[in-house]
């Protein structure tokens, strides 16, 4: 892959909140991140509105970005109400004119707009809607074991709660160990990250497993696949996306997620988190019949904790789990690389 | 719902294997359907060919089904090759011109014909796709708990197990004790014998238990919903749509159903069929947390075997759950409709 020079659009919506996604790319892919688009914050310290992208100026449309040789404009930001503004057209116009290719995250599909369509195909450019699957998904066949690879996909007691954080950390904790690793994305933020993967939730739900085994086959030549997960196991709405991402990338390791402060699930104050115990049982049960398979340790969200409670929380977890705990964020992932190191291939 | 009459498409595809979804027809809607179309069979007795549906004549084309005054045709065989062959056309064309509505279980979506689109339109018939979901479908909340309605599930030890046919017998026996039941079909066939229903596997993978939700909730003004089961929870391909099924429906009581026979997944022969009480342990601790839930009982599918290898599976079946087991088309399901009895609310 070429190397990409990122141009963010994130015009009136520059905040921790509203550019979640935008942040998390800048948070893990700095280097690739040329200039911000948000003509109200133009100037100003980036690092000081979101808390990342120390060095990265904010500008006020595509031209004054031209001189920085962007290689695409990544939309990563949610338009208020739903509907495309007015001047994101033009700055989605003014890329594909001076042929930045389109990468995008919003449920309306760019690629689908008659003006962006014509645009692209005048000027050679593609539009990549990272929420559309790609069409010739296969169903399952469980193939993905018998890979030689290390697949270890992270699993949670939520959604939202360090699923991607916790991937990516091991992906780069294991390359500085000279592991031969991928991040495997499949969700829209980490597929911006790493610039491939497929959502899975997006998938028709016969194809949900065969996603994620395509995602592994794909990636089949390397040693580790640090695999995002998405969902958890027991949920109203999204357990059969965690499950079949589960059953369909075999994997020989877990690591759980979970965050300490959290007492029901997300959006669903009727439903308790379950205890630990629990889910590492019926993950384990539900792996285990595919290919022999483990929880190898706890990752904690200890967001919003002092350091001093997070480390309290951490013993709380590894005195309950007899696994290795950590908060990837506040102490790095070094417990699950040395797990993972120990059962390479 | 008006009373429907109909006349199912079987051109050059009237035999057991290739009819299956219009044999399950005919079986379990015996008295809706008034004629079959397969003109190399015309004049044939229904019930030599294909074991069910005596007295139901077979003609040669909608014109001579018109004396019957049909009011469907119902498409229930899938072409040879995936196109829709000319003959197949002119059925088609024929049944909308003659104020006949289409049911079709096909791959390709006759809604989307340009041609069947206008005839349907000219004559103000509808055409239904049962495969196409309902573009409305919310994201899976829970809310099925709080309905006061007896839910019971189907699930498997594989796909094509039984689940249908096992729901379906529940529906007719409860029904003949005077128990308000409704069957909920969650699969093409199930939707065709019941005229309403959604394809959960065709759904996009985060609305599965939004589309099983849906159905419930649909529902809920019956003492008892059989709802038809998907899949099995451990499967290379299919187990995200099982999940998300029992997560949408939250089930009070689970009947596990299994082949005795079969010993791998079927087309997986590197994966064995799980162990009945590993299984129902597995069930049982995925439902539990959103409700409190059992399985109630195991239907066997003893189909080519004689009743006393039959009952002697069955009896070592329940030596092994310590639940009542049955097989539904050989011995009926009066156990479980006793057990189903002593807890409607």
């Amino acid at each position: 892959m070429t190397k990409r020079r990122l141009v963010i659009l994130a015009e009136g919506r520059l905040d921790v909140f509203s550019a979640k996604t935008a942040v998390s790319v800048i948070r893990y892919r700095r280097e690739e991140v040329v200039a911000i688009i948000d003509h109200g914050n133009k100037g100003k310290d980036l690092n000081s509105i979101v808390g990342v992208g120390r060095g990265i100026p904010i500008v006020s449309n595509v031209d004054e970005t031209l001189k920085l040789k962007p290689t695409d404009l990544l939309i990563g930001i949610a338009p208020p109400g739903g509907m495309l503004p007015a001047e994101w057209r033009k700055h989605i116009t003014d890329a594909l004119k001076n042929r930045l290719h389109i990468i995008s995250g919003l449920h309306l599909h760019l690629s689908e707009d008659r003006e962006f369509c014509k645009l692209a195909q005048d000027h050679q450019m593609k539009i990549w809607d990272v929420r559309i699957p790609p069409e010739d998904i296969p169903l399952g066949t469980g193939k993905a074991k018998e890979t030689n690879t290390l697949r270890i996909l992270t699993v949670g007691s939520d959604c939202n709660i360090g699923k991607m954080v916790t991937s990516i950390e091991i992906t780069n904790a294991a390359r500085s160990r000279n592991i031969n690793v991928c991040f495997v994305a499949t969700g829209q933020t980490g597929i911006m990250i790493e610039g491939s993967g497929i959502a899975v939730d997006h998938v028709v739900s016969d194809f949900i497993s065969g996603a994620a085994e395509r995602l592994v086959l794909d990636r089949a030549q390397y040693q580790l696949l640090s695999i995002e997960g998405q969902g958890t196991i027991v949920h109203p709405a999204y357990s059969g996306v965690t499950l079949g991402l589960l059953h369909g990338s075999v994997p020989q390791g877990l690591i759980l997620c979970h965050q300490p402060t959290r007492k029901t699930l997300r959006h669903f104050p009727n439903f308790p988190i379950l205890p630990l115990p629990y889910l590492i049982e019926l993950y384990e049960k539900l792996a285990q019949p595919l290919h022999p398979c483990k929880v190898l340790g706890i990752s904690l969200n200890c967001f919003g904790m002092s350091d001093y409670d997070a480390l309290e929380e951490i013993e709380k977890a590894e005195k309950e789990t007899k696994l290795p705990a950590t908060d990837p964020i506040k102490f790095g992932v070094d417990k699950f690389i040395d797990v993972i190191q120990a059962i390479l291939p």
